[in-house]
């Protein structure tokens, strides 16, 4: 009963695409992605998640993941350790670029200048001599094997706090770092993100990386 | 008893890394690819398969991929189909390249020349407005998620023949194309595809990108 008296928000990216503004106050705000890898879920390509993250004066407490396809429910509460399934999750510790499996996304922009800064980091990072570099279509999963230490680094310009809020909790309590693209603390509202499982290998991505401009999700 | 007196050949990775020539003749020929996405495996990042072609006069006659990690088993015989577990394989019809989920992979060499090439091919496909572009680590699984319809079209330079050689059974017996990135029909040992579910995917794909130059698998 207690539940139903207080007043929650929701934040999710259908009804933001609807016109609800998206705005994070001190209020418990429930932060939603329905279906995280749209194209994917088009396709029938099985990589497709459903995200929901809670926050609380601002501090994300609690998110879950599940992968549709393959029945893995990713958890993580602050302070409380992270999970898949009854798994403990657990980040690498990669420092070394040249042994680090990195994902992104394309981003939805598609503009030819986009483009080109979108390939040019993709190309700094191999030639730094990345061990292997991956898209897979789905930003959250991308974030799950992070957490799950099956990859070192992600970074994206052009995600939403939807696709943020409840992986940034899985990958903290796994022991990994979630921040900006600049190298300073996550904005949740920024749009841009650089996760890794060291501060190493995050300030590492940060400096290397041009960046893409997105409006905030906080923006009218 | 009849089996013991073929005079069966063997194509594998591991055994051409350790010396063994890499010839197709008439022979019933297995080729066979223990671990694709090799560096998948080593990161624990779970998109690795094994693959197992067999050929005789050249000619494939059935192939079986086996996703290690989500017990999917892929397999297709000449005239007979194409199977996911007991799920018949029936790729897209997809032609228009704005409605393309496109697979493909960076490949072994990492010079810039190199890698010039590989990104300026994932740019023009994304300014012909390619609805998304895929890159997961494992050729053979990329060519399985086509035959299933889930991808529209793959390409690479730079994978081999056993990375091929069942994917291409089980791509054509679900309905697709496997050509030359010329456009012209496939050579198992050249080191280059281009898969697709219709012909003028295909031939799009062939026609767009430009070609990255690797040795041959039966040259010396």
């Amino acid at each position: 009963m207690v539940l139903l008296r207080v007043n929650y928000r929701f934040i999710a990216e259908e009804a933001t695409a609807a016109g609800s503004k998206c705005i994070l106050n001190d209020s418990p705000t429930w932060i939603i992605d329905p279906v995280d890898g749209t194209c994917n879920f088009v396709h029938r390509f099985p990589t497709v998640a459903v995200s929901i993250g809670f926050a609380v004066n601002k501090e994300l407490e609690f998110g879950v993941i599940y992968h549709c396809t393959e029945e893995r429910l990713y958890t993580g509460r602050r302070g409380q350790g992270a999970y898949c399934n009854d798994k403990k999750l657990q980040v690498s510790k990669v420092t070394d670029i040249s042994k680090a499996l990195i994902l992104t996304e394309i981003g939805p922009k598609r503009d030819p200048d986009t483009l080109k800064v979108f390939l040019s980091n993709m190309e700094r990072l191999l030639k730094a001599q990345a061990h292997g570099v991956r898209v897979i279509g789905s930003a959250t999963l991308a974030l799950c094997h992070l957490a799950s230490g099956a990859a070192d680094a992600y970074y994206q310009f052009g995600l939403h706090c939807w696709d943020l809020a409840a992986a940034t909790v899985i990958i903290r309590e796994a022991g990994g770092v979630v921040i900006d693209t600049s190298g300073g603390p996550l904005d949740l509202m920024s749009c841009r993100v650089v996760a890794a499982g060291t501060q190493e290998m995050a300030t590492f991505i940060a400096q290397e990386i041009q960046p893409i401009h997105y409006r905030r999700d906080d923006e009218n």
